[in-house]
């Protein structure tokens, strides 16, 4: 009869030894993930910013290495972002569960986790200290440091401070890390591609292995407005985050406390409301016990009359600036058609979420990729690469959808690009790869398209009528002089100068192209 | 130009904020996965025990509730494992990242997470305290606490200590939750009945919120073999691993602590491994350089003379034992074929696993399932339900194996066996539902289904031979008395009578089946 011990581990220590579910499974999955988690919080500091982010990348070998599959690399992400206050670079890059991302509005991160995992990565491979410069505008500062990972805090070996005459602002991070990079790289690569569809008011630059550069240049400087931090909505709440809400803010009585403390409750709804929670308004709310709190809560999920959650904390891309990154970056021509859609703010479990929807397709589709549906997938302007037949956006594009509704059959080159923002993406792991089925945000993502695709039709119309138009003008070009001469014989006369005639009839294609593009689209709504 | 504001938050309060990632994703969800998290906690302690597990569960609704959907349930599991020390009880129960799964042997719990969390989903959604009480063998200690969540400890509200004159051993845990068990109903029936399957030697009694009982018993008190604590294998070992070991391990120099901390490492591997390595025996551990460790890691990986990883760290359920179960469960009887495999201990980036499979046709599995493969996946004896799609094993079943090879039609109604054990599942999410792709895992589970079908195979071709064999005799039956009638008229003969002969071609049926059973199986081995 054994009896098992028991340990303490600190949260280093529990990603250490559980790499894999937050993307570090591998040699080839570490390096993505790396790539990843360092342009996300320099894509996130340089929009806080409210520049236009400029992010250069460099992956290079250590020199002298066998001829391996996974060999060390020197990882290298520069931005122009805000920069992190020295006293908090330790902890940002040496300490999990330490950040900025904990804050109520979209964020790329939301773990607080993937600098810190690129980090431990590159030091439990290599036991290379990793090489931090940041600055918020003022002076430099340098360090070099691992993390203590049984202890979840930084080891700083060196922390120098430069001065900074080009006022310099940002931060750059070099990593040495196990990685296999030839397994990898067009995963790399696509993901560059898809991050400056989404975010096509960057520049990014990226020099890689082989010393090949690739540009991914912004097509404009216009950014999204940015999103704010808000209040919780009260049918989000639960009871712990109820008490911490007691336990650090100020309020006379429970009224007040509901109205300075949740988003749209004003003096009615807090009347209101709790009046139906039983609580009386001038309660103190320290002075609530466990089962007061308890029974406000529960009313908050049935009390039905609250405002819908604010949308201010979101920062969708809008139709213009995805119409601009998805043109650029499928090099999209007047051939194509693109169709995008930005829905109204929804919610799930009291989070505001907004689905944006672009539909393309058209002569570059057709040469770019093979037949039947290619899918971008995005949550808060992060490409989802991985695991594409788990998740929601694959569900509603590829089951929920009759595309004979819109003209469009199973080999029609289409390209489809869905992108949800929320204070919360429902991913099923830590490693941001796909989202847990959400019954509204499958709905959402099903309408989105569906709306995408109606301009599709008119678009497909169109083209099978202008086909049809350029038929039916052929055929009068080859038997209209036919005919003439013909009867002309039988007449027993000079065959007559059909020009006049012809043109006619088979005025010019683009005119009659032209034309056609003007009749009304199709807006019957199908029953499906 | 705005500045992020930065935090710490604990590894508690990570949970709370991101509960999906271990399985809470909302109440029907939550109620599966608490069940799933205390049985398996209860399991694993009864078999440390080295006792049959006998684990009572119960869920119950809370009085005078509203008919909503979501409910408060009070979950209730006890068992006779080994107890938790009083010591440790609020530990393991009110902290994240405490627990007793941290050693290098097969368990089903990974993360020490578990408990703790539906604890906290109990909380933060009834604000109930949880109640425990568990002893050793001693007197009997109960808890009622709950957990602060933003400092990760538990606060205890009541400690009792209770005499113990029955001399009972094991824990009883009751937690209060927001639930929805009519849409998670039969999902926890399916857990249960799976459960039974790969732990046929568990007796598990549930009382559902209706007041159903079932009972799922034992059918065999015969155990597999516990699974031992093993030194690690020197190829999974990295160099935060290899530093922790040097800051704890005594050893006069680097071979000794080569040989005392490895598996598998005798002297003379040893010396060639160091030789290799370009380090000198007589080193003292505690004066390699960083740059001596990352070279003693680096060689661990190439030098390819290691024995393979031991496996009593593994506890298969056994051909016989996993046989059981499924029978048992799916109430097989004689008319269905079962084949059991396990097979040998493989190694995936240095973590030894085994792979065991059933396939299982026949009358019994054409009238409980509809047609085509019913997969059964299970890691380390956890049964797995959801995202069957995303994992190894669906893609092992269904893409890698030609099934007409084995005279299995598409069709064919086939119930399909998976367990893998190791040390390390490669699961996606701290929720355990599906395993992230390892070649040598997937060409293992292949190799294993594959070894199965062949049994099946044979089974296939007996069946086929049998129903040919009926055809001809039948036709004996039929036609052999006209020829004799049409003959004897043709000779104008009384007709003869044929009993005799047909009873020398028509062999009774059973007798024709037992002869054919006894002709060898086939066994060529096919080309897929």
């Amino acid at each position: 009869m054994s009896q098992p011990e028991y340990q303490s581990i600190s949260p280093s220590d529990f990603f250490y030894r559980n790499r894999e579910i937050a993307g570090f499974s591998n040699p080839s999955r570490a390096t993505y993930t790396a790539v990843r988690e360092l342009i996300e919080n320099s894509l996130d500091a340089a929009e806080t910013r409210l520049v236009p982010p400029e992010i250069y990348l460099r992956i290079s070998e250590v020199a002298d290495q066998k001829d391996t599959e996974t060999k060390i690399y020197i990882l290298r992400v520069e931005d122009n972002g805000t920069g992190v206050p020295a006293e908090h670079v330790p902890k940002v890059f040496g300490q999990v569960f330490y950040g900025s991302k904990y804050e109520l509005k979209q964020a790329r991160g939301t773990f607080g986790l993937g600098g810190t995992m690129a980090v431990m990565y590159g030091q439990i491979t290599t036991h290379e200290p990793v090489k931090i410069a940041s600055s918020t505008g003022g002076k430099i500062h340098e360090f070099v440091m691992n993390i203590d990972i049984q202890n979840n805090r930084a080891n700083i070996f060196k922390h120098t401070v430069k001065e900074n005459p080009t006022k310099w602002r940002g931060t750059a991070i070099e990593i040495q890390m196990d990685g296999d990079y030839s397994r990898i790289m067009y995963r790399l690569i696509e993901y560059l591609k898809q991050t400056a569809m989404v975010v096509p008011y960057a520049d990014i630059t990226y020099v890689d292995p082989r010393g090949r550069l690739y540009k991914f240049e912004r097509g404009t400087t216009k950014m999204p407005p940015l999103p704010e931090s808000v209040l919780p909505h009260p049918h989000g709440v639960d009871v712990e985050t109820f008490k911490r809400l007691i336990a650090t803010k100020k309020a006379k009585n429970i009224k007040d406390f509901m109205m300075d403390n949740f988003q749209g409750v004003g003096a009615i709804t807090a009347e209101r409301f709790l009046e139906m929670a039983e609580i009386s308004q001038k309660t103190k709310p320290k002075k609530l016990t466990p089962e007061d709190i308890v029974r406000i809560v529960r009313t908050t999920k049935e009390y039905n009359k609250f405002k819908r959650p604010i949308a201010s904390c979101l920062s969708p891309i809008g139709e213009e600036l995805l119409e601009t990154g998805i043109t650029k970056e499928l090099a999209l021509t007047e051939e194509d058609y693109i169709k995008v859609v930005t829905r109204k703010p929804s919610t799930y479990l009291g989070y505001p979420f907004i689905v944006e929807a672009a539909v393309v397709t058209g002569r570059t589709i057709r040469k770019t990729h093979g037949s039947g549906i290619t899918l971008y997938r995005f949550a808060n302007r992060i490409p989802l690469l991985f695991d594409e037949g788990s998740g929601v956006i694959w569900k509603a594009a590829n089951k929920n959808i009759n595309w004979k509704t819109y003209r469009i059959e199973s080999d029609t080159p289409l390209v489809i690009v869905v992108h949800i923002c929320s204070t919360k993406i429902p991913y099923k792991s830590v490693g941001k790869e796909f989202m847990a089925d959400q019954p509204e945000v499958e709905k959402e993502v099903t309408n989105a398209i569906r709306e995408a695709a109606r301009g599709v039709r008119g678009f497909m119309s169109r083209r099978h009528r202008i086909a049809r138009e350029k038929r039916r003008l052929n055929i009068f070009n080859k038997f209209l002089p036919k005919i003439a001469e013909f009867s002309a014989r039988l007449a027993e006369r000079e065959p007559p100068n059909i020009d006049k005639l012809l043109s006619l009839v088979s005025a010019d294609i683009p005119e009659v192209e032209k034309k056609l593009e003007e009749v009304p689209e199709i807006v019957e709504e199908s029953s499906e």
